[in-house]
């Protein structure tokens, strides 16, 4: 830890119980001017209350600052990600991990901005997002100065943390009173939910753990059928109405929470070598990559697809780890966007109880041709030619059954 | 086309029209002995028929051979895929890439048995089918020569196959004399199907392609419940009752079906260069694939399952495009094998309307610590090493930081 | 084979013997206009012989194509690979595989501009450059005809091919009329040489199958110095005098040359699966290669340089097998030349018998801190971050270690 | 830090300065049986002076270990990395990085032994080798506790250790007092040097910095020729003699050394982030690697060697990062040791003033065909199946080119 004081911190400011705390308690330990930062990145609640929080702490008004990043988030960081078909560990669709890197970047650029010499923010030293925080921090601001109040304070957990805000007149809602509420992010892109029963991996969650996607069974019993357009990899329009990214994406969400679809239930490892169970909705994301998928399978070439599949793991642990701002995630980028030039066209899907359904898809940019893979007769392919393409093929395999016995 | 003429031939035979008529040509192009070989792999259909179609063509009785390869075909093909959460594509769990090369492997130990020097098979040359077989039959006898009729003769269609087939006294039932059918293959891991409709990318499938799994409309209105057991990566048991891997697949084959899982509508791309629109109905595979992802989840270490989900797109696409018999497939095999050793546990699933939820994994390897995860501190993991981490896992990226200017 | 004739047919011609063998071939079998192209890619003979000998064929002087392409070969495909360090299987520097696609390219060009419908080449049937060309003319000319003389014709070898040449006129030298000479191909990156007594791999070459590079044993007993300064990951000056690419790579061809750099003998295994024993003497890629990975030490962060080279050898597989103009190679391209844009500074390098010393390397983008790095304490690294870093990193390590039995 | 005392120490102790006075250090500050374990890697210093050296600072004979790795360090660590190719970062063949991971392992099996509850070892804070040896200690024995003095201490450089040595009795050569060395390491496979001068990436090494290997220049004006035989990937024979793998090594290291084989000047990326330069001469292990690849590339398969080329930058992170007894090393080494079972036969190489030249190579397992790849026709090799393999391969190809317009 430092000895030397800041001279003016920028902390990630939500405006709820814990951000409140380390507010205050970075005022406690610091005594240094504290900007805050409140992002509007469609997590549902209203950021302006992060206002009164902040003033009623002490926080200058001109040290207040909230935004409406939405916009930004879907253009600049999720649509990057959805060409690539990131999932971590199979499944993941990051909503926390490809939130916070923006955060990080507006914190650091109101740091350069108001003079101020640190940034902090509420994660803890167990998860990941610390360090999506501080990598981006310091990529950014290689000389800025990380204050990681989770890991440096000496409060050992939430009784202790209740017990500070009392102490210090930070009010508590009757309901955060009881015990510990599940440990929850929220974004345009989804709802994470980890803790408490969740953390028996072997349990069902409980119904209440779910907030905003309906379950499968409690979905309508009738399908909706939906077309998204998209143009050089990104969805651009919905049932044929262009709109923005962010529009898009919010329509999309509503769709798919209504219809049971983006739920999923895992354990994933985090970057810091801890196994943990979480919660994770994603319902217009989960329609997206189904939808971006099923447009790239017309207009990417076979080798184009391939290497981006074998490339997604890794760019999707980059972003998981928090490394979006570093030059390998820069380079998989331009290889990823490279291959997105020609993904242009419509999809035609049904949504119903949990399932994405792809029924159609068609583009100018097609890869396909019916009159060549007929099956009847006709059109420029050669079927002797395939001859020529097997024996070749084959001929390392031949030399090599010479050398050992492949049927032993 | 060879000029000489073979002695003898083995014939993958299924009994259907397209190899009767294949068998027919053989005999009247080659003018030599034809052995035929038919494999039950748990298509549904009964293989005995087959018998007598050879017969009534001209088989000797010795020449036919008729097979149940429905436990070697999950234990020695399927349950090693799996290991590796093969998915050509982002989806195909490839039922009929993964039998080929056990029909071809089958084809070749009769060829040697029945001093054979050729092998036939009934795939067209547009497909992939023939490479799954003519890769193998090289790779396991490299001296053996091959023949594929749909490459060599000169029927240029249906109407002709049909015509050759009345020509030479071949029985074609009366409902395959219309319009032609769906192309379709089918086995204990999936039925595929192709063609007619099919082939505009844009056209929502007529139901009546679907043969095996219900629509989610049509499933249940109640979920139902699951648990199956994995040993070293393969599942051994269904609800606690241990069963043979054909027994178990095909148990999990009819939950799925009956709760419209396991329906896939894509196009892909063949490794001869065509993009081709299939359905694919896997009902037990999907069950399989989701189950394996869960119990790895708490089994493997994260840089043992990054390593494997990197790996697999090129894993998948060797299986595909027929290289099952190449020593790099049997490389990467090793290497996915060797991350199964601990795969071993138990997972709660709950199937319904084409959804398979995973509701709990438990497993005496278990890397997961509640102990050391939970938000309610204690636990030997010290937050202030995160620290350590992350400060030097930035470093590289303030260097860069200082080199480049990241904010512009 | 087309049984219709082509309109006209672009060569590419390089005036030698079996160019000339095969344009009097095309133009008795297909009697249709023939235009030859004949590029200087720095192969060291005289391209406008390529004139005379074209017009004593009878081609019409406007069919005549004659162009120096030495400056676009390097600034616009030797660079572009050298900036990835590409080296197949392991060593060979690929200068063959670079100047096809550039060739192939200017022949389409040329058949658009002069109406051709088709192109030639004058490759065998076994080799990797029937594909460098061909797939470049199809990526290219998706509609052109594609003639390949030696797949096509019935001239079983050399006897028959100067049998040809005796009987349509076709002068050959009297040093050509003995054995047959070692096959050669030449331009500003490289000579290989196959054949003869290298099909023996166990078989030490002879001296005379070298011809551009001395042997270490024959080059100066005193080393040689040079600087070569780099901009963006490409050569731009030498001993600091800034030169244009081919002529910065003719000079560092003599440089090496005289020096014994850059000799190579390996057994490869060519696209069609047949593995080959050739010489390659590339003097200056030699030292291009040495002195670029010797700049990338100190100006790519370490992640930018391992993702490098990962994709290194696919990246290298797909120049070697003919895949320059396809979507795969593009994108791996657009990473590699974004890892590039910091590449700049300044290498110093011993020469000496085959040796390519770096003695010292610089730049302003350099990455490496003297004052962190230091054996003699001070700068801001502190080494205490050091013990979180391991720790965590260990956590995995520590978890898997309590479920096996790591040293059974 | 652990305020508790451990009841017993294993330091891995070289009997040098450094590690003298760690011994001393960790008596004075934890005030508990030291036990010191001292291998022979082949660093060709009397191992036994490290006896007396303990002795003198009060170790109990009984607490003594002393041993003879060399056979074990070569068979069980250096020929598994060889399989491989490995090379970090381009060049380094990582003698330093191989080792320290059998030290760690034989520390921890003494420890459990001795019943010791701590290890400790004399790496710095700043480079790789702490990495080497925790990371093994906690993989191998998860509850061990790690001592790392220069990360502990309060000896802020060169100065204080010598004061803490005189204030300690522990006799400091006179050679020592003066300007700090560079600072190294040695053993069987290679020397390090770094430090000093060589803190300037710019400057020349000075002559005395290299210590292994001769100078090109300074290497005899004659090659010398050797043969070595492989079995299953690994040397086992010198000029037809067998011999032990460390002997064989030896033998390897004295050809190398005396014909300038083997120097390497890099900058190269540390895991914690730094960049450092350094020298290695690694004599017998570039003659290794030279003839491993040149074996190698006429038993492997295509598909087979590349797969390895592109995982080889990884596995070599790998160890380079000090994650030898790590899963994921393990599934790549399965991976590996699959595609070595044909890697036998013999190579014959040409050594000269630096150069390891290929000369020939031979095996009853080779792929190498000349009746095929011969240019004087003959063989079942038929080129006109080269057109189906060019026009299937193209297909895909064209069909871009139809969507796209390649020449813009």
């Amino acid at each position: 830890m430092h000895f030397n004081r800041p001279k003016k911190i920028v902390l990630a400011f939500s405006g709820g119980l814990d951000t409140s705390v380390i507010l205050k308690w970075l005022q406690v330990t610091y005594d240094c001017e504290i900007v805050t930062f409140t992002a509007d990145l469609g997590q549902g609640e209203e950021v302006e209350q992060a206002r009164d929080k902040a003033l009623a702490l002490g926080v200058l008004p001109q040290n207040i600052f909230i935004e409406d990043l939405r916009e930004e988030f879907v253009s600049s960081y999720a649509q990057q990600m959805f060409r690539a078909n990131a999932a971590y560990e199979g499944y993941y669709l990051m909503g926390t991990p490809i939130a916070r890197p923006l955060v990080a970047k507006r914190q650091i650029e109101i740091a350069r901005a108001v003079g101020a010499d640190a940034v902090a923010h509420g994660c803890t030293g167990k998860g990941n997002d610390q360090l999506r925080f501080e990598l981006a921090y310091y990529a950014l601001a290689p000389d800025i100065r990380v204050i990681s109040p989770w890991r440096e304070w000496e409060l050992a957990g939430r009784a202790e943390l209740l017990e500070f805000a009392d102490t210090h007149g930070i009010a508590v809602a009757r309901d955060k009173r009881g015990a510990a509420p599940y440990s929850s992010d929220a974004n345009l892109l989804h709802v994470s939910c980890e803790g408490k029963s969740l953390e028996d991996p072997w349990a069902t969650p409980e119904e209440n753990a779910w907030s905003k996607v309906v379950s499968p069974e409690a979905a309508p019993d009738s399908p909706s059928w939906i077309e998204i357009d998209f143009e050089k990899g990104d969805p651009v329009a919905l049932n044929g109405d262009r709109m923005t990214p962010a529009t898009l994406l919010t329509k999309l969400n509503a769709l798919g929470a209504q219809n049971g679809i983006g739920r999923l239930d895992i354990v994933d490892t985090r970057y810091v070598g801890l196994k943990c169970r979480g919660l994770f909705e994603t319902p217009g994301g989960t329609i997206w990559q189904v939808a971006h998928r099923a447009i790239e399978s017309i207009t990417l070439d076979r080798e184009e697809a391939h290497l981006k599949d074998e490339l997604m793991p890794r760019y999707a642990a980059l972003i998981y780890n928090g490394y979006w701002f570093s030059p390998e995630r820069e380079m998989l980028q331009t290889l990823i966007d490279k291959s997105q030039e020609r993904v242009t066209g419509r999809v035609r899907l049904r949504l119903y109880k949990g399932n994405v359904i792809v029924e159609g898809r068609k583009s100018s940019n097609s890869l396909y041709r019916q009159e060549l893979v007929t099956f009847e007769g006709g059109g420029s392919y050669d079927q002797r030619d395939a001859t020529g393409f097997i024996k070749i093929n084959a001929l390392r395999l031949r030399l090599l059954g010479e050398v050992r016995n492949p049927l032993l």
